[in-house]
């Protein structure tokens, strides 16, 4: 096949042939094949091709997909249930959903290349804060349904006491029975008794067990508000046991708030607040909680903390939690959120403001009590009283009424047989309220809502008195003008990859192609409710269809679900499947799973989370499994053990030449074999974990398939399983899984079937475009690319592990180990001098402490492969200037580095900031080519330890900001 | 009315209700409304509402204008006539189209805080001058057929010995109709003979009369590419005469280049080059030409110079023939050009590179020559032998045949009654062709056009032989990422509305809000060719009237033409419907035109191109009309004056008291008004220039009606008229108008019959989301801004011209006259000095030398403003440094304006940059708040004068930027 100058694998390729061919020569390799060849163990080099469609140009993309978009039809969306009809400001629609500066960005690791998203992170937190009442708010997390498990789990947590008595969790029958499902679900895993009840102040008093806590949903799934809130809240607390209330951000705008009531945790769906429903996801799901319970949150915090002049700086806050520290004793295995969607909903409360959030709330309120009224006055029944947008009534017969509003251009929610939900939102017009009273109640009459206050509603003595978002932040845009500038401020203060490569290790930061973020916020992809009737998502259900197929082939595995929304909710699909399928074969006892010492600390994190207990097998001196120490676990543990995850290839950046035998070793003793598919970058088209041995993988859609990865989030992780295991795959979240024998049974991890759906076209895009070849063209360039990035780098920081072809996979490792004994530099201070270089630092400190891992992808050309392995030639020169006892390393510009550009223009240089041991162009310009387009971070090296010690995770005061405050009395 | 937080007005308007109220009371007036009675003359003021359709929000403008789309039907347009299927690279559509740091910058007038942008304009040179084969290119046109309409002018004024002859112009009646109409009419205007005649070397040698030059079009309008294209050369210059190519940028990647072949000047369209149809335009059109005939191009030229360090820097050359200075005697009217759509195409070419192109123009061609294969083989006659990509082809019926293709999804085009034309585009596809076959000849086979090349082809021995596209910017991509990155790079390097207001007096800097850019990349809006059948374009149709009909009501006319593409062509279209109104009237000798001295240069550039005489009328020491002088001249021209060209509010910023006598004056003696609308932004709402006098105006929809400025373009200049003027709007320039009476029968002024229709949905967007009230308010507080200003900077920098009330209208003129005297500090110098504060410059020197004209417009907020006013009153006690004797002015931090970040970080600042006189902070943070989010000009100043003695328009080599240079060493 001749491929066309503008393929799309040549434009998602980094490399030219000319400069491919001049990287192989510096490798001694004729073509990328042999290289691949060489570093592959044929044991399990892929014989044939993929068997994908042939490839499709830009422009046959396009048309496909939007023939796919044609398929659905986008109505009025008034279903509810969790996603809400919002309007996303066209101003933060293209400026950061539309804008790769945003979604092409990094989780803020490295704070002071971030400071604008984590500005914009720390406002959600400071919103959700302001919102609930609760003075601790995390920076997202995957979606209501886990929150509200994530929620329960931290319950557990705290309460210890109950906890130890096996104490229950109780949950409000109003939830979501998607929240349910998957609470059940998580809860069961790990043991945490729950039971769902009609929760009343009566009825928990009535208890006489050990309570660990209570999930109170208000408002309820099908629209009640609660008058006894307080009362049960008292109750529980009464009985020693915390509260969660699972809430609506835009009723929170009015309504007394969780915290002011006495409640522990406050969780729920930031969706609302300007992001699409993208049938299904992704959205930010939040929790927030009371003082001293941050520990125990999971999933980020930003906090503040002081950069190394003094300034206020953000950065996430008490890492010391997380997955990949604490691993199986972490808080939670979460480690990709919704940061995109997270930022968008800040955005939103920042373009509203207090005023108007306070407008669309009373609004949609309004809207909802005229339908109420009016539907009254009709003489039906309403299912509640008291409620803020959701109005469920009674009818003969809620099909046809759903059958007659759609229509009529609604979709309505079919709640049960007699009863059909109307869930008002920010685009409803009273023009709408009219003609639904007409489908519903066949009344016909012109309704002006604004008569319907909030103050002579129902929810008249439930509101909240206090102000809300009161920091300036909130009050400072009230023009799109004003919008935009902040938002691109807060854009320029952050590196993505529109300007650099971010060479993170294990985190595959590739393309993400214009052409495949264009459909997700076409309407008709975006516009799509979750529970709409099959034949108005048809165009979707087609797209995700296709994909799993894709996917299934491009892995050897039988089927794929896309439901999970993060890498770590497919590891946990994978893990429940397993562990399901032991049961089912009456093997419960089945519950250890074998873990070796590299892998991602979120392995032992899930593998908790699923109710199994780590093993670990220790690593060779090579850095590969131990294979005798395997041998020895299967003896010992053997029918206990349900089997081995590893990854592949595995987190030293190496091809293990006995994969396939440590598969078979797994199988051999009756356990299965799950494949971290976070590597799978250097597979595509070269090997298939469902073949050399995998029972189950999950993918990451936004490492391996290019969704971006927006700052921390979306993130999509597929699991894929073998033909034993399809029916454990992730059922409904919404449906009674027991009741239809035959269809998939496996436990929902998402709150959505479909998971995080509304990014998925992405990742049909590059597979379309990319084609058999593309894709395992770019295998093989990544692994080209991993490996001339550890030749050159050789002499300056060598490479801790190779294959026994002395070659790398997709990644490798640079040991400073025995630099740092010399000098005292360390690896954190060469990623913090890497941003003078303008560059995002690879992974630090994983898997192995005192490196740097190093992964190029195949989208980084020679030219920036060239760039990068200059600046850390002359970091590594700078290193020998300590070593020489030139400069201590204390005075030394590593220890230095990062400089603003105030602190090399400052006028006291000298004294203030180099002392007299660099000059300000070393600083700056270590080499020529910075001189002309120079990024320079917003702040100085930010203090981790003072951040710590004094958390403080909202919004701090302007007059914290020196600047401002100067500014302030300038003018 | 409520007006909710929410609604339009309110982000379109900076100060929100708090800030209004704090600037008025500076101002002394209670509110805006009071302050615009005040400020405009009561005898002009509207008495009644706009009389527009109730303002709709964001959900309900998107809801229209998806109805106006989908009233649209998308095609495969294969129609051709000048307009052609391209594919827009979605890295382009997303990075540029769909990015306010690309859309919304101003035109490069200040170059230090515009080189990403010169680069990609220079890139585009460099490109048109490769690809035509001629060493001089300039930055852009409106449209091929008044790019030869000016190449014509161009030609007349090179041969002055032939011309003063009333030496002839012969057009190749194979030129788009569109080309040929247009360049009649303004070759008609201002006297140059012109004839349409069959072109042959034979004829131009047989032809007796003065030759001034020849206008030959290669591919001529039905396809026909010529093999005498060097004969015809020949005689033309063996008559002394001229020769202007009208050819194909993408033919040109394949044919011998009309330089090559002795062409003086080639033109055409760069559409073709990944810029959508657009339902017409705007496209950027190109003009090269030969050397030392740059003096005579119409146009902007992007050159390069270097910066007081002497580093390589781009910027518009040769200003000195533009029509801002030159006024009646310039080169062109033209002000406006096509820049973004020039930028596109520019990042197409180095997106594709020279192997791209040439795939893309090889495939094309091939599939045209199977199908032209395909269809003589079926025994159809062809009309050419020698096509790029348009076959022509006798058929019985034609409009059958078009109906047909029609149905089977392809628009072709009904050149005659018997005969169809296809063009073959970027996405036809061998499917395609085997369709086409099938439709018009009946033809069942299948195609693989790949064994069609140009080399065997029937263009053979026409190939060009020569590299294109030779200069490394052209090698520099060949990955998404790498193309994403120098856009990124290169829009980092200019400062658009996204970072900063730009107070340009006259320009009207207002927010361009994204939901209004929305629409103009679907494709159901921007994949419209300009001559679909009208059922195909219904929605474009429906916008239009809706358009026009508005600005009607706005501005008090009868009727509106949104033809002109450019203020400068609205101008021309005005004056003449003023001269062919005369002349129908009988009145001849109506020849001569009154123009105010402040009046902008471009009005009397277009009064010279339609065929009038400027008769100049004095200012008054107020500033305002002379009406003495104009008395005067009025009693001594009598019957001779066609009309008077006014702006109001004047140049000066001024609302004077008179303009109703003016008018008034002027119609007495029979002459016409013509309201320049330049200034309509202090107007709408507040009074009708259709209703205190005007027989006509030109509006700027770029200004007042926000379509962004694009970096120089596109804009669109309607032309509006009082009933009696109706009949000489502009018509179809397709059209033959002496056909049908009654019709519109103006000339035309652009070569689509709706001008720049693909960027009218901003307009329209903008005024249906305003309505009545928004629309007065925005002027009001346009009004509020510029008085604040004005009065903030009293003390500091004192205004020129106020009006009887002491108030300025919309923007006001800084005069710097007396301390330039005092001090030496020039108004340049605190235009180069406001970038270090982070700020594009007001206007320079116009209307008055020695002056700064401001304008904020409505869209800035307080904040901005203030921040605005804080840097020119440090700038002006910088001043009073000078004056004081402290600093000489050479040695001043304001003469050494603007700072790099390199300038103030080398270590040699002392000797190298301040020589002691000032520090590095002064330099760069004269004030704290520039401490954070600093914006450097990518370049120090730079120097004018040597640029245009050493005239450079293309791209420069590489060795030439010394950090380049140092880089490749150091690698």
């Amino acid at each position: 096949m001749a491929t066309p100058h503008d393929a799309f694998p040549n434009r998602h390729i980094g490399p030219d042939a000319d400069a491919t061919g001049e990287i192989l020569a510096t490798l001694g390799y004729g073509s990328a094949r042999e290289l691949a060849a060489a570093a592959l163990p044929a044991s399990i080099a892929q014989q044939g091709p993929i068997g994908l469609a042939p490839a499709l140009d830009e422009t046959e993309a396009l048309a496909t997909l939007r023939g796919f978009a044609a398929k659905n039809t986008v109505k009025k969306q008034l279903i509810g249930a969790g996603y809400y009809d919002t309007v996303t400001p066209a101003v933060i629609r293209r400026n950061v959903v539309e804008n790769p500066g945003w979604y092409t960005a990094y989780t803020p690791y490295q704070p002071e290349i971030s400071q604008g998203r984590l500005e914009a992170l720390l406002n959600f937190q400071t919103m959700v804060e302001d919102l609930t009442g609760l003075p601790i708010a995390g920076a997202s997390l995957l979606d209501e349904a886990t929150a509200v498990a994530e929620a329960v789990q931290m319950m557990a947590r705290l309460n210890t006491k109950a906890a130890k008595k096996d104490g229950v969790v109780l949950l409000d029958a109003a939830l979501h029975a998607s929240s349910i499902n998957i609470t059940r679900a998580r809860a069961a895993a790990v043991g945490i008794p729950v039971e769902v009840v009609d929760v009343t102040a009566d009825v928990v008093a009535a208890r006489e067990d050990a309570l660990v806590g209570v999930v109170v949903s208000n408002p309820g799934t099908t629209g009640g508000v609660r008058d006894d809130l307080a009362e049960v809240i008292a109750a529980v607390h009464g009985r020693d046991g915390l509260v969660t209330v699972a809430c609506d951000l835009l009723a929170q705008v009015l309504l007394t708030s969780p915290g002011e009531l006495g409640a522990d945790i406050a969780v729920g769906s930031a969706q609302r607040f300007g992001v699409p429903l993208f049938f299904g996801g992704p959205h930010a799901a939040f929790l927030a909680c009371r003082e001293n319970m941050q520990r125990k949150l999971p999933g980020r915090i930003v906090g503040v903390s002081v950069d190394a002049e003094g300034t206020p700086a953000y950065r996430l806050s008490l890492q010391t939690r997380e997955q990949h520290i604490r691993r199986d004793k972490a808080t939670s295995n979460i480690c990709t959120a919704q940061a995109l969607l997270a930022v968008v909903a800040s955005f939103y409360a920042v373009w509203h403001g207090p005023q108007g959030l306070r407008e669309i709330a009373t609004a949609v309120h309004g809207r909802a009590t005229a339908l109420a009224v009016g539907l009254s006055e009709a003489g039906l029944t309403l299912a509640h009283d008291r409620f803020f947008d959701t109005v469920t009534v009674e009818v003969q017969d809620a099909a046809a009424t759903v059958a007659a509003a759609c229509d009529r251009g609604f979709n309505l929610r079919h709640v049960d047989d007699t009863h059909v939900g109307v869930s008002v939102g920010e685009s409803t017009t009273d023009g709408d309220i009219a003609d639904l009273l007409q489908v519903v109640a066949s009344v016909n009459s012109s309704v002006d809502t604004t008569s319907f206050t909030a103050q002579d509603g129902p929810l008249a003595d439930l509101l909240r008195t206090d102000d809300i978002l009161t920091h300036p932040v909130f009050h400072s845009v009230s023009s799109e003008t004003q919008m935009m500038r902040y938002m691109r401020r807060l854009a320029d203060r952050d590196l993505a990859l529109d300007r650099t490569m971010i060479p993170l290790g294990s985190c595959t930061m590739k393309l993400n192609a214009a052409v495949s973020m264009e459909p997700i916020t076409w309407p008709e992809f975006a516009g799509i409710h979750p529970m709409v009737p099959a034949d108005q998502a048809a165009g979707w259900w087609e797209l995700i269809d296709d994909l799993e197929d894709r996917l299934a082939k491009i892995t050897g595995y039988a089927a794929v679900s896309v439901q999970p929304n993060a890498g770590s909710q497919g590891e946990l699909a994978g893990l429940l499947a397993i562990r399901r399928y032991h049961v089912a074969n009456g093997d419960d006892q089945r519950t250890l799973v074998l873990i070796p010492a590299s892998a991602h600390g979120t392995n032992a994190a899930s593998a908790a989370l699923a109710g199994l207990k780590v093993v670990g097998v220790k690593n060779a001196e090579d850095g590969s499994i131990d294979l005798d120490d395997l041998d020895a676990k299967i003896a010992k543990y053997a029918d206990e053990i349900a089997g081995i995850m590893i990854t592949y290839p595995s987190t030293h950046g190496v091809f293990e030449e006995h994969v396939r035998d440590v598969c078979a070793k797994v199988h051999a003793t009756g356990g299965q074999v799950y494949i971290d598919g976070a590597n799978l970058n250097a597979l595509v088209g070269l090997a298939q974990p469902g073949e050399f041995g995998g029972d189950v993988s999950h993918l990451n859609l936004h490492k391996t398939f290019t969704i971006p990865h927006g700052g921390g989030g979306p993130g999509v992780g597929p699991v894929c399983v073998g033909e034993h295991l399809v029916p454990f795959l992730p059922s409904d979240p919404w449906a009674d899984v027991t009741v239809e024998p035959g269809v998939r049974e496996g436990r929902p991890v998402s709150a959505a079937y479909q998971g995080s759906a509304g990014v998925l076209p992405i990742s049909w895009t590059y597979i379309a475009m990319m084609g058999d070849e593309g894709l395992t063209e770019a295998s093989r360039m990544a692994l080209v690319n991993a490996n001339y990035i550890s030749r050159q780098l050789a002499d300056s920081f060598p490479t801790l592990y190779t294959g026994e072809n002395g070659l790398v996979a997709h990644e490798c490792i640079l040991d400073l180990r025995e630099l740092t004994k010399q000098s005292g530099v360390t690896a954190a201070d060469v990623t913090k001098r890497l941003m003078d270089f303008g560059f995002h630092a690879p992974t630090l400190a994983f898997p192995v402490a005192g490196t740097l891992m190093v992964e190029p992808t195949e989208s980084e050309d020679k030219h920036e492969l060239d760039r990068f392995i200059t600046a850390l030639r002359t970091i590594r020169a700078e290193i020998d200037e300590v070593i020489a006892g030139d400069v201590a390393v204390e005075d030394s510009v590593l220890r230095h580095a990062p400089f603003t550009a105030e602190s090399v223009i400052r006028d006291d240089f000298e004294d203030a900031v180099s002392h007299g041991h660099f000059s300000r162009e070393k600083a700056a310009f270590p080499v020529r080519t910075l001189r002309r387009d120079k990024y320079f971070p917003a702040v100085r090296r930010i203090d981790d330890a003072y951040g710590d010690r004094n958390l403080m995770c909202s919004c701090p005061p302007l007059e914290d900001f020196d600047i401002d405050a100067h500014a302030e009395s300038e003018n």
